[in-house]
């Protein structure tokens, strides 16, 4: 266990923002940071598969340091992907060119028997050694993040074999078979959280769980069928943590579109929220008053296609909007594929030149 | 001009509720009611395609009075797409199975001169005339609404080339050609103008604007490209219906996924505003409180997947937390081509069953 031999932090921006302290300048990083509009990853895609470069921890690691070299972000995020979990259950994942990630046999009533949960953490080592690495590999740069996909959003993408614009079939399993939806919920519940917790072991200093797909619920269904395991995963992770003797880390929720309850998210034990670019920072904040967590958003990711003095003023607007108190800096969504690299380094340069 | 002959309308139950006045039973109609998920439809669709319907009054009139012949419908709604503007400009617009509309040439800077804005409204005559027939095949049944897309919608399919995830490309011109985008929406604003007139003059009782996707700005965009646009859209068919001694029809705007500035919906001279799934109906009504403004919404598509009696009690709570004021019963988004149609049934059932 290399746990208490990485490098010594230089930067902690993030996780001091994460726990409520004062950071001496306002942090920033940016969800798929390690992606696609980084002509570096591409060069580098020619010659790996995706899939690939998840599972070879030293690929990962090279992807993962790439944003950490050309820009000055305040924290590195492990390059994988969400539906390694279900890779990892016994699923075929494909990541097709130009269409995205493919399950040819998608999770069917008569099939979810066949999910191997036993194991799964197991098999998902090769993060863990990523992670591992890669903490090495930064020298203590910038804190590195792990990450999961929540339940819903991984049961989405099992039901639909893909992506899908209304997530009709997964939700229909919502409306039809509460029981059995709720029986693949705790599940998948169950392997994110050793899956995290395996993460933190091996290294991450911050993890993010991402409910992609929480746009497509309502309050209701998101009451039933998310923030129970929401809730579970963030408090079996600090308790495990406690039983392992591990420090706590900060734990982030970003509920993608989930605009109908995020005062809701707020009591479920995380220490930051993730906000899309459809909110508006002054109704976040009221509604987070007296919640004490840290907020993190809320750029629109096409707001990067802005002439650079456009873009200097939308990310000053949104930090005067945000104010500077408990706020990490990122866009609202993944950074898109043809979002240009100078725009990237604007939108650092503006955030880092605030005044405290 | 057949506008001072038609049958008499019985049922006026939603065009009172747009109105403000108290009707005998709550209404209900539901976006994409003649479509995929009736076998009828399905078994028509195999004899004429997608746009021989929409352009052939009679198949129109026909796949129109399909859900009004099967169900207790309140409305009829034209068959039609929002497509058909930017055919009528002179884009090739083809419905691909399984894929959804497909524009193989998509909008350009370089190609948009070649938009062909006069004669626009009149190419679109035959959507007059399948509303005017339908007027009269429905012999005062159920009033009929026409519709038409919004500015922003139909210039991101415009510039997509069909449906997309993201709508980075239009909304790049957003952030990078404002102006350009500004003389676009202006374009489809005056032709949306003139053939919702045409519409009304042909004997639409009620007309909707689909603003489908609202979804992916946010509040400074949607308040700069879309919210001036929306409101001349309002205000000019009011100052032509007068200007050509026609009545007043009621206007209905569904922005799905607007809700950051639903407020602002209410202040643009709609008398309906159409409200997705995801919004809970207690913040609905309490930001439109005053407004003089009634809601149509806003059941889970998802919704009609449930079993009998879980439908009776989703929309019997729904029905409950909007309150029966100015209301008008529908779907938060179009019917899903797998939706059952017992459930339709149920959901009208349930519906009319409240006593006012």
């Amino acid at each position: 266990m290399t746990y208490q031999t990485f490098p010594v932090l230089k930067n902690d921006r993030i996780l001091k923002v994460a726990r409520g302290e004062k950071p001496d300048k306002l942090p920033i990083w940016i969800m798929r940071q390690a992606g696609r509009y980084l002509p570096e990853f591409l060069e580098f895609r020619k010659k790996h598969s995706f899939f690939e470069i998840c599972q070879t921890p030293e690929l990962a690691c090279e992807v993962t340091l790439m944003p950490i070299k050309r820009y000055d972000f305040d924290a590195a995020i492990i390059f994988s992907d969400i539906l390694v979990i279900p890779q990892a259950l016994g699923m075929t994942v494909e990541m097709r060119p130009s269409v995205g990630p493919v399950l040819p046999e998608p999770l069917t009533l008569d099939n979810m028997k066949n999910l191997k949960k036993d194991g799964a953490v197991s098999k998902l080592k090769y993060v863990g050694d990523a992670i591992t690495l890669t903490r090495h590999k930064l020298d203590g740069k910038v804190p590195l993040f792990g990450f999961s996909g929540a339940p819903w959003t991984l049961m989405g993408y099992m039901i639909e074999g893909g992506g899908s614009k209304t997530l009709s079939k997964a939700k229909k399993w919502l409306y039809q078979y509460p029981e059995v939806s709720h029986q693949l919920l705790e599940l998948l519940t169950e392997v994110i959280i050793g899956y995290l917790v395996m993460q933190i072991e091996s290294g991450a200093q911050i993890v993010q769980v991402f409910d992609s797909s929480a746009e497509y619920l309502n309050n209701s269904l998101y009451a039933k069928f998310c923030l129970p395991y929401l809730k579970k995963i963030a408090t079996e992770i600090k308790s495990k943590l406690k039983d392992k003797n591990l420090e706590q880390v900060p734990l982030v929720l970003f509920a993608k579109g989930a605009h109908f309850n995020l005062s809701d998210q707020a009591a479920l034990g995380y220490d930051v929220l993730g906000i899309d670019w459809t909110m508006k920072p002054d109704i976040v904040r009221s509604t987070l008053k007296d919640k004490n967590i840290t907020v993190q958003g809320n750029l629109d990711p096409c707001a990067l296609y802005a002439p650079k003095e456009e873009l200097i003023k939308l990310v000053t607007d949104m930090i005067k909007a945000f104010g500077t108190d408990r706020y990490i800096v990122n866009l609202g969504h993944g950074i898109y594929p043809d979002a240009p690299t100078e725009s990237v380094q604007t939108f650092i340069e503006t955030v880092h030149s605030v005044k405290l």
